[in-house]
């Protein structure tokens, strides 16, 4: 992983030099303290190993859109925490705690528009498709968490509406990064396309597997608490999956847990994972990660390119699946 | 006249035929909504004239520009909207009012990726300067409402830091306007500089004259209550000028009204305004505006190009100014 690694450092390295702004402090400080926050920088590398499959010499180019998607990225993190009502955030406050509403809704702003001007900084030739395939992604970001609220309050969301949310929230950027990377390195439209397959499949799967680990991980390799999309009736995969499988009696049992207005928090976490066992939520769950997880790796087989490169992408794909083997 | 009105109705005819998309509904309805409400289209208007100016073959690509700018303004209105707890936009609700605020942060969002959609469309040639342009005045625009809200809770604001605050919440995107359209146009850079120039000079004088209106105006021609920023203790040119101005037993009567929690309106606004008149502001304030709308006309003089634009720009100008006389 020599190439990814040293992409995610050079990316940090850049990240921390950036000048975001000075006057008013009010207003870059908040874009300053989440790009500060860290994140493993999955995008921008991403991106450039999107172009380094294709050109190494165009690297140094594709740092501007690479920047402007972790920027992009972080900017969607400011404005859903708001949205989601989120008071942390990689263990520090959320912007709108540590400032207030007004604040982190203007940063944000100021945000997408400083990503714009890292993705308009790239060479001219590539400038109209990047900035393409950019704003698409973006807006299809958008309308993710639009569909993750709503169905939040809706009473049945089916399995297709909720990978369609996941892809839209989640996997489009993913694979809207590569896919400018590639750009920039100058790839044909069949690798542009086969590279985004790549990224966007990897991300569904990736996302399903989130879901599995909060319930049948091991806390301290997920990082967070076990049983938290339980304990808030987070619509997830599991989750609807299990109300689609489970016979009417138990379906009830189900529900009844998550109209309780009152319960005991481990009591709650452990009926609900015996009711997802009864269904086979676990194994339905692990079966559709691994579905996409093989069309992702299908997909960047078909693309010609550095071959390290290549391999590395492999790699990387194995790793974030192997969070929960 | 004929131009800049034509332009006035196609923007609004092309707003009104615009698919800023469909699913979901609850991101793209209150876009549509936003957009339908009116106003004069001032900005796409002047950014179609800035390219008349120079070459009017061009104006089908500049259409594209046009829309972005105006969309994007919408996007300001719709985000300062939830950030001022404003209730009521052009005598309809807010959209955080109508909807939610998540609803009007998210579909604010989709409207400036929505805007950089639309300035992306035009020709290649144009569009490194345009972007260039365009998002160095997006982020002004967002630095001019983080100093209007710091404004707001600081104790005392000079005189050119409120000018300051004017010229980058409200001018630079008259002048951006202006300025993309003469970059589509293919005007020199010295033909874009002084069209800004006349662009922001009128915005700066502009926004002085909507605080002159709001004490001197007749309601019924200014379409709002006389008053409303005295009562409210807006941090207007007057009011700041008139805390510079007036003696010191004055000022301390001045600052008594600020701090009334309670108070009769009409009382509080006769007091005010007497107040006003022994500080000068008045005038104070005419002769500021003339001063910004006079550099204004120079800027515009110094301009080549299509006389008849020109002449209707200049009297686009006055009509602006005439609203106070």
């Amino acid at each position: 992983m020599a190439y990814i690694q040293s992409f995610q450092e050079e990316i940090e390295s850049a990240l921390s030099n950036m000048e975001v702004g000075r006057e008013p402090a009010g207003l870059f400080e908040p874009v300053t303290y989440i790009l500060s926050l860290g994140g493993k920088r999955i995008r921008p590398a991403l991106c450039l190993a999107g172009c380094a499959l294709f050109d190494m010499s165009q690297l140094k180019d594709c740092m501007h859109a690479a920047l402007g998607l972790e920027v992009f990225h972080n900017f969607t993190l400011l404005h859903d925490d708001i949205m989601d009502g989120s008071q942390m955030r990689r263990n520090h406050q959320t912007v709108h705690e540590k400032w207030n509403v007004n604040t982190a809704i203007l940063s944000g702003d100021a945000m997408l528009i400083k990503a714009y001007q890292h993705i308009a900084s790239i060479s001219k030739s590539a400038l109209p498709d990047v900035l393409t395939v950019f704003s698409r992604t973006a807006m299809e970001v958008c309308e993710g968490q639009q569909y993750d609220m709503e169905f939040e309050t809706r009473n049945s969301v089916v399995e297709d509406e909720y990978i369609n949310m996941i892809r839209l929230k989640t996997a489009v950027l993913i694979g809207g990064s590569l896919e400018i990377g590639a750009i920039i390195g100058g790839a044909s439209s069949d690798e542009r396309s086969n590279l985004y397959r790549f990224g966007t499949n990897i991300g569904i799967s990736f996302q399903l597997q989130d879901d599995w680990l909060d319930v049948y991980g091991d806390s301290e390799t997920f990082g967070k608490a076990i049983g938290g999309d339980i304990v808030n009736n987070k619509k997830t995969f599991l989750l609807i999956n299990a109300l689609n499988n489970l016979s009417v009696t138990s379906r009830k049992e189900l529900e009844k847990w998550i109209y309780a207005k009152e319960f005991n928090r481990e009591e709650k976490i452990t009926a609900v994972r015996n009711l997802y066992e009864e269904a086979g939520v676990g194994q339905n769950a692990r079966e559709l990660m691994d579905k996409y997880y093989q069309s992702a790796l299908k997909h960047l087989s078909l693309i010609e390119g550095n071959q390290e490169v290549k391999s590395e992408l492999a790699s990387f794909a194995h790793q974030l699946m192997e969070r929960s083997r």
